[in-house]
C-alpha cells in the first residue's frame, strides 16, 4: 500500500478523514504510523495528498490532509479477457489497476470453464476490493470499470465495434499474426484468450470486428503473465 | 503443461518413456490423453519431440517419442532478486523459466524480512519443482540456475562483477535514473530490490559495480509484476 485510497466517507472535512479497518491495520502494523507521521492519501477518483496522522489508536486513524497531486496518467487501453480462473482474476484485477487500465471487459469463449462465472470473485464488492489494492499498489485513485459479459457472440457483434473505436484493436494469440509492436503508443484495445486460447471461431469473428493478430514469440505465457508483458510491449 | 518434461529417469530407451506422477495426472485428467494420442514432450536439459501414446492407466503412461527440435532461445539476461516473500518466489521461479531466463540470483536486502530466509520453498526439490513448471509453460527444457546469496555485500563485491561482464548492467529503482530501454536486445542483468526497494546504500554499492539506474515511470509495480515488465520491454 504506497498510497491510501479515501471513499468520500472516510472525509471528514475538506481537508481531514478517518481512517479504520484494512488500511488502518496496515498502516499500524507494517508501517507502523505514529502521530505525526505523513502518509501519502488519495481520494477515490480524485486527487492525491499528504496526510498528516493526527491521531491514532486500534479503532481510529484520523489525519489532516493537504491535496498536492493529480493521479498519474492512465493507459490508453481496453482490455478484453476470457475470464480466468479465479485466484488468476485476483491478480489480473490488482495488475490490471496498478499498470492503469481503465477499461476491463470479462468474457465468455469456448475454454472458460463454466464454474468460473459463478465465483464469487465475481461479486462487485470483490472486484473492488482487487481493484483498490492495484491502484493504492500504484498510488492511483481512478477506479477502472470492470465488466462482466457472459455471451461471446451478442458482445463480439453488438458491443465491441464501439469499444474499438479510434484505438488499434489487437488479439494476443499464440502460432500466428505479427510480433507485438514495442512500443505502440497510441490508445489500443487488446483481447487475451483462456488457457488454451481462443478458439479459430472466435479468433475469425474477433477479426471480422477488426482486430489484428500478434503473438509474443513461441514462449506459450500465462495469462496473469501475458497481460503486463503485452501491456509493457506496447506503452513505453 | 504445454510439454511433458522428461527426466532421464523417465526414458526407457532412446525413443521411449514412461510418465507417472503429476505429469501423468495432468494428461489424463486436463488432456484426457488416449492411446494413439500425440503429446508435446521434451527432455531435461535437451531435444523436444511428439511423443504418441502407446499405453495408459491410472499409474503409468508409456510412449513413443519422435525428437523433432531444440528448445527455444533463452533470454540473454541474469537476475538479481531481492530474495521475495515465499508465495510471490514461487510466480517468480515459474514466470522466470516461462520467460526464458537462465541464471537467477536471489540475494539479500536490507528491506528482506529474516524469516523469508527459512522458507521451506528455497529446497532445492521446490526451487526445481517451481522451475519444471515455468518450463512446462513454455515449451522449453533447459533448466534455469538458481543461486540463493544471504550476504549483500561479499556477492556484490566478490561475484557480481563477474556476473555482469559483457552486459549492460541495470537496476530497476523507482523514484531516478533514466526510463526503461524499450527494447534492448543485448545482453542484460536485470537488479531488482524487494517490496519498499533497495536502500540508498545498496543502490550505491550496485552503481559502484557498474549497474545504471532505471525506472517504470511513477506507477510503483510489485515484484512480482516489475519481472515480466522489465523483461518485456527490454527484449523484443
Amino acid at each position: 500500500m504506497n498510497l491510501a485510497l479515501l471513499g468520500p466517507e472516510d472525509l471528514t472535512g475538506e481537508y481531514t478523514a478517518r481512517i479504520t479497518g484494512r488500511r488502518l491495520q496496515h498502516i499500524k502494523e507494517v508501517i507502523n504510523g505514529q502521530s505525526g507521521d505523513e502518509l501519502t492519501v488519495g481520494i477515490l477518483n480524485g486527487k492525491i495528498g499528504k496526510g498528516r496522522i493526527t491521531s491514532i489508536n486500534d479503532h481510529l486513524l484520523e489525519i489532516d490532509i493537504r491535496w498536492t497531486a493529480h493521479p498519474p496518467a492512465p493507459l490508453p487501453a481496453n482490455l478484453i479477457i476470457a475470464l480466468p480462473r479465479p485466484k488468476m482474476l485476483k491478480r489480473i484485477l490488482q495488475t490490471c489497476a496498478t499498470m492503469g487500465v481503465k477499461n476491463l471487459y470479462f468474457i465468455n469463449s469456448y475454454k472458460v470453464e463454466k464454474s468460473f462465472w459463478k465465483s464469487p470473485l465475481l461479486t462487485h464488492e470483490k472486484i473492488k476490493e482487487n481493484l483498490i489494492l492495484g491502484l493504492e499498489q500504484a498510488k492511483d485513485t481512478i477506479m477502472p470499470s470492470v465488466h462482466l459479459r457472459s455471451l461471446f457472440k451478442p458482445f463480439v457483434e453488438d458491443e465491441l465495434p464501439d469499444i474499438i473505436k479510434d484505438t488499434m484493436a489487437l488479439v494476443a494469440h499464440p502460432g500466428g499474426g505479427t510480433t507485438c509492436p514495442q512500443p505502440l503508443n497510441q490508445p489500443a484495445t487488446l483481447a487475451i484468450g483462456p488457457e488454451g486460447g481462443f478458439t479459430p471461431y472466435e479468433v475469425g469473428k474477433l477479426m471480422e470486428c477488426g482486430f489484428q493478430q500478434i503473438h509474443l514469440g513461441s514462449r506459450i505465457l500465462r495469462v496473469e503473465t501475458a497481460v503486463p508483458v503485452l501491456l509493457a510491449k506496447l506503452f513505453s
